[in-house]
């Protein structure tokens, strides 16, 4: 049972998060800060957090755990804001969907890594965004990951892993450039795919009877196209070298597949759909 | 009411039609014709149709209408073999996802586009197959584009529009040209993004790994990837030009997302990203 929490950002992920907390009657009082005064009264007022605090600092006295849940470009300022507050003792983790850009925001304010940050992911989210779209079942059977350094202390990760629990995922740890190639294979590259296919199409001439004929398939296909485009950004920046060469070897096998068309080998076509039909029907029973 | 209607194939959009036209008691006979026993008598166990038959010539004798339901590429064998036995007052509609194909298949057997023969295509699937998963639904309030050439006889283009209208759906017309390169741009070249994305993650040393990690966004976004590969290798090579020519735009747009990324160009993907999301909150109210 932890004491007191702060989650610096009440949105889909801070709010969710919350919410399953207090599901599991795991935290005794829930803070919520961040910037925008209004947005944490919504949180407040939805029974989220028991209260809010826009000096981010203040809002971290006293706590037994601190949760960054702020797009990745808010990292570093946010850090800066609330470092003069973080005890020795307190323990800090964040939710980035990249992890080589948090650890390098972390050495950079508080010159190492310490001891009792650990840095996390949990893959998990909507197309939503925002406190109102946050519910307690989000982390669900789902997985959170977390990137411990050499010299993070092993009961601040078992904190944190403690507290996913309670919220319902399954916690895993790996390396931080390891976790950073998956996400980018698994997450951020299908993210690009759909926004550049929507971006693309609605581009055209005729963009709006494209999209009147599209069907289901095409609806499913483009619903992360919907994410937020802010928090989207902040991850090709933090993940670059990961997700471009991600996209370099998808354009690549994409270019494979285009010759295979044109030169209307059905041998190449067939092992390709073969192939990927077989893995997805594998993957996702 | 149509007297006596042949369904060539009875698989997932045959089947489907079968069961529409049933419901809405829009036809007195339905007879399941195609290569497969098995299969066919499977449909007529079901229900999905009163009769089966294996010789497709003999399958169309005294039949009011024709449907061909089987992939782009049977298309012309099955023209071959039905062609005797079609009267000239039969009305023969297909439900491929390219037109231009079938009508130059249609021209080759015929020698021109009989009036009665109303090329079609339902904008309507799932990733399954087979007539064990067809339902009397899957038309509802879904499109099916009819493009007709200029001797096609009106009377034919009206029955054939009923037909589908009977089945839930709205039809409209268009010239072949431009419905091949709609469905390229919403349809063809979304499944062949997300057949790719998958082929090209699974073929990486961390494959299990990678799929392992894989959240319910790509979930939803390579579930067009399960589509039977017979079918999307036929469609392929049937709208193979229209293909190409979208898969060259969005590469090309997919490389400028990449070189945005590489020299962290935040004005570019924000407005990359602002624009498709909202685009496609627009377009899927």
């Amino acid at each position: 049972m932890i004491n007191q929490l702060t989650l610096i950002g009440v949105g889909l992920i801070g709010g969710s998060l919350a919410r399953a907390l207090r599901r599991a009657n795991a935290a005794t009082t829930l803070i919520g800060a961040g910037r925008h005064r209004e947005q944490l009264e919504i949180a407040r007022k939805l029974g989220v957090v028991d209260a809010v605090e826009t000096d981010l600092a203040k809002a971290c006295q006293g706590s037994d755990v601190i949760v960054l849940a702020v797009p990745l470009g808010a990292i570093r300022p946010v850090l800066e804001q609330i470092a003069p507050a973080v005890r020795e003792n307190t323990i800090i983790t964040d939710v980035g969907s990249a992890k080589a850009s948090v650890v390098a925001d972390v050495e950079q304010i508080f010159g190492d890594l310490p001891a009792n940050f650990v840095p996390g992911h949990p893959i998990a989210g909507t197309e939503q965004s925002g406190v109102e779209a946050s519910f307690a079942e989000l982390f669900d059977q789902r997985r959170v990951i977390l990137t411990p350094g050499a010299t993070t202390s092993p009961a601040a990760v078992q904190t944190v892993r403690r507290l996913w629990e309670a919220a319902g995922a399954e916690v895993i740890e790996m390396s931080v450039a390891h976790h950073d190639a998956v996400l980018a294979a698994t997450s951020h590259l299908p993210h690009m795919l759909a926004y550049a296919l929507v971006d693309s199409l609605a581009r055209q001439d005729d963009s709006r009877e494209i999209f009147d004929y599209a069907a289901g398939g095409f609806r499913d296909f483009t619903r992360i196209a919907s994410s937020d485009p802010q928090m989207w950004h902040d991850i090709c920046l933090a993940n670059r070298d990961a997700l471009v060469e991600s996209l370099e070897c998808f354009t690549a096998d994409l270019q494979t597949l285009t010759e295979a068309i044109r030169r209307q080998d059905s041998q190449r076509l067939l092992e390709i759909f073969r192939h990927a039909k077989q893995r997805r029907d594998d993957f996702c029973q």
